[in-house]
């Protein structure tokens, strides 16, 4: 039984505090938030305790952590809680700094405490059934990736000028999909952006659309598109053009009725947003952690795969400022 | 708090056990089975009580008991849970036997006390959301229904002699289906069967492949499709034509994956059966008895509704033997 | 080179004339119509001559009439057309009354004559599709066929009042394909009726919308469903479940332009109507007839499949009226 | 009626042969080409005569001329055939030289005489349709496209080396569909692209497969992806993302039969190739042709728009090179 600090109390926290309750083979022990009634509120609702985050840290009963606060903590929590011993979940990304998430990596390599990253759409039954089919060659060999991540709606503009801007924010985790299908880096980074949603956005100095393309060393191409707003909901779509076929992950719908009539065939939307379309990713990721650490299998994302695609949004942030593609090789050596 | 006195420990009983713990207004306090073993693991893994379904109606602090047990005791259980006063949820169908249903309606008349009958498919999200569309008027006024209900494989010969046969054991659900959708009961009953799919099922009595169509006073038709064989997995699905339009509510599949190759363009299957399919409708099911008990609401599935859709059984199976309409009310006066 | 008369100017001997003259191996000689202004019209458009239904039948240079006039009229066309010589391709039905047509087939036999029945649905690419599907064994053994044909609009009463009613009229269509996809007759029919759609059809003693069970002598069971009225467009699919799988012929639609706003996600309806829909059938339908007059190849679609589609129709007529089924052998024997 | 000089005997102008023939406006009089015995052929076919170019040009009685030669005589053939007074039909491109093509457009405006360019995919009913919601507002403000264009197989090496390359062979009809769908020139234009597909394209100076990125002035985003090869068949999409929602124009598939299996759930392949699905498209390029000369409306194509599209895709052949976005204004100043 894996016992298990939960460091952050917000609405991400409480999904993971589902998934970890909900599963046979963990236990959530403790909650800590700088908001000390949120802790105390998420952690009854789980028989758990509210408690400081040093105290979780210091707890040698505790055996992992799962870091879902803000960003700028991530990077510190990592390291104190691989200090302390601690198998360590952290929610995405590993920091907004790609230096900072460098310089993290560094100093928790020594201590060999497994670090996964949130990468929940790894996990996403749909994106994984796509990944495996690709690996048992279903298409041949992978050509040209697309990627569509539409959100419903953009965040508030005071939201969007702490979130580092849209390529660290929201397209990371596009980059990381782009890794976990291609199985490997790209070489450049080309990027395009505007902020034709909301000029608000573009006057805090960050994109609502953007297109990114990757080009890889066998001549492989990936591209993705991002934009703040699809009023018609959660538009989360791969798709991977290979040798002997196409490979298309859809979108999930609320349901399935359709109606016809004179104004035309009408089906339900994508569902809504992250908590409706990957509440079963978020199971999934929390069972591979909890494999991962108490089965010593390998951890299906490392802290690595974070720094990675920290270094991708690093690229397009300024490639997009430059319109020149960059290099990869430069952000990670 | 809702305390529920769990009667089964089967594998649908699981299922109830699991809606019934995850829900923050009720709490398994016993599980009773005539197999002690199934009953105390169940019991075990939820924090619950092993007991004698005798003990568990006896005892003044249960609220509530779900009927999971086999269906020649449910209405014997019914009729004794009421008389100890316990809200009831039952499994369909209420018994094979036509008769005994309607004593058993009866007699649980004076008690007052609620029965629901487990008609999960009712709270299935895409039903639920054809009949809400079909209720707000969007196709104007119903004509015609279509309910394809295919197994993805035929039970044993050994269950299917002691089933009641298809229309009481598999198409029960369609025409309590046919009676949510259309708000009525038929006039007639019509049905055909065969055994095509396999002849032991014939020998044994009863089919495995039928059509049956139903009339209403308003000139509205039903027709309902069965197979107990749909090789790719449990078809259920749901279609009416109004003045206005069509409503359908389609397949849920296994995932949103499509593979396009020379072979042809390929999608998921339909989810494969009935616990994968109707798992939110299960727990959905659940918060509705709760509600209706706790909060005083309307049942949404009555005992009434349970034997309408025993005496459709019981009149489709005549009907198959006879090939002639066989009318609803002689069944039900 | 086939030259070709065609009797009857109206809209589908219209439809039919651009078959004709679009195939390479047909002229179209010679047009006539108890309307004269439009056989002229018609005959002007193709380059041919409008001329008398006796001087077409008379002339030795026609190889072959299509015979699109008023349903009354087709018994005695086919008699005199082949009896002066002439392959003939006719319209469905044969004839409203089913002892005519009987007549008809008796007296067309001597002549040796190819008559071909217009069920011009076989050709469409998608049923076609679909039964070569079912002919190769994709879906193994056939066990259940379901038809779905609405019409977008009911036609006028005073045409209802002389189409025969809806099953010689409408459904013929649809026994026919039951015929086709099964490669059998049905030994029993059974049908339910009603004038939901509009009393007037009712007042006139015909339904507007219905269902057909039709079963068969090796088990398995077919069903069809009419309406008049399907406001999104002209819904003709065909599915059928087999041992290993299932077959579906759907709708083609408008576009394939799908919208997706706040408000759902809306394609395009079905095509609006049979002309849309069938217009690849129709020129299909020609190319086999003279395929099979001219190489000598066998009729895909012969006199005896129409009066075989005829006493089905008049089969369920009698059946919607007593509600029982009726044995279809002792129409054709 | 328009008399039409068709120039050019190949596959391609055989099918404008077909639409020429079949609109009730023109009337196919003469063909050439370079092959006599191709020309006679396609001139009998049509009831039309075989004759020189030079003869079919210096002919008073010829309204207009269809050009299907090579690319490398389409500048030399419109400047002849608008000197000689005719209307101009012309195929794409306009010439593999953005300076000739230039020049051409320099030479021809002069003479008044109406050149159309043959962006066929323009008149296709699934991409009007969406251009058609989106000039209606049905999604609001557009903001980001994407363009899926892949072919089924590459065309022969020896093909690919007199092209022009894919850009200007291949993606120049993605870039004339951006300037419909969006109805303004992009500013910048960027490109990568890889020859992974076919190594030998490669070796001869091509690629296979790319992407290429166009930003507007006013902040939309275009994206282009081509593939030489997907072996499931034409795949020809388009998508929009606008302020109130998305519109999509999906493949248009060789059935509408699916079957459902063990294996899954298959339906049809994308119609196989650009003869089949854009068959619609062909007749209504002419008939706006048509309609555009002999009533004088506006030209629905103009040589301005084939020299745009040349410009873009001399503009993306430099940015492959280079990685850089070229600015487009230079290339059209």
């Amino acid at each position: 039984m894996l016992k298990v600090g939960l460091l952050g109390a917000g609405r991400i926290a409480g999904v993971h505090a589902v998934a970890i309750s909900g599963h046979s083979g963990s236990r959530l022990q403790a909650v800590s938030d700088i908001n000390a009634d949120a802790a105390a509120r998420l952690a009854a609702a789980h028989g758990a305790e509210a408690r400081a985050t040093e105290a979780i840290l210091a707890d040698p009963q505790i055996d992992a952590v799962l870091i879902a606060t803000s960003t700028d903590t991530h990077s510190d929590l990592i390291e104190r809680a691989t200090a302390a011993g601690k198998a360590v979940l952290c929610e995405k990304p590993v920091d907004l700094s790609l230096e900072r998430a460098r310089a993290c990596m560094a100093r928790v390599a020594p201590t060999g405490k497994p670090v996964m990253i949130g990468f929940n759409r790894r996990f996403d039954p749909n994106f994984a059934g796509l990944k495996a089919a690709l690996t048992a060659g279903e298409i041949g060999k992978a050509e040209l990736l697309s990627i569509t991540s539409f959100d419903p709606a953009p965040p508030p503009v005071a939201y969007v000028k702490v979130s580092g801007g849209l390529f660290r924010d929201m397209m990371i985790h596009d980059f990381d999909m782009a890794n976990f299908i291609m199985g490997d880096l790209p070489v450049t980074v080309s990027a395009v952006g505007s902020s034709i949603v909301d000029p608000a956005i573009g006057a805090a100095g960050d994109v609502d659309t953007a297109v990114v393309t990757l080009t890889y060393a066998d001549g492989r191409i990936a591209v993705i598109k991002n934009s703040r707003r699809a009023v018609y909901g959660y538009d989360q779509r791969v798709e991977i053009l290979g040798s002997e076929g196409l490979l298309q992950a859809q979108n999930m719908l609320e349901t399935t009725v359709v109606k016809s009539t004179k104004a035309g065939v009408t089906g339900a939307k994508p569902m809504h947003f992250f908590l409706e379309r990957y509440m079963t990713a978020y199971r999934t990721e929390w069972a591979a952690f909890v494999a991962a650490v108490t089965e010593g299998a390998d951890l299906p994302v490392t802290l690595a795969d974070g720094v990675a695609a920290l270094a991708m949004a690093e690229a397009a942030t300024r490639s997009a400022k430059t319109g020149a593609p960059v290099a990869l090789a430069g952000l990670l050596a």
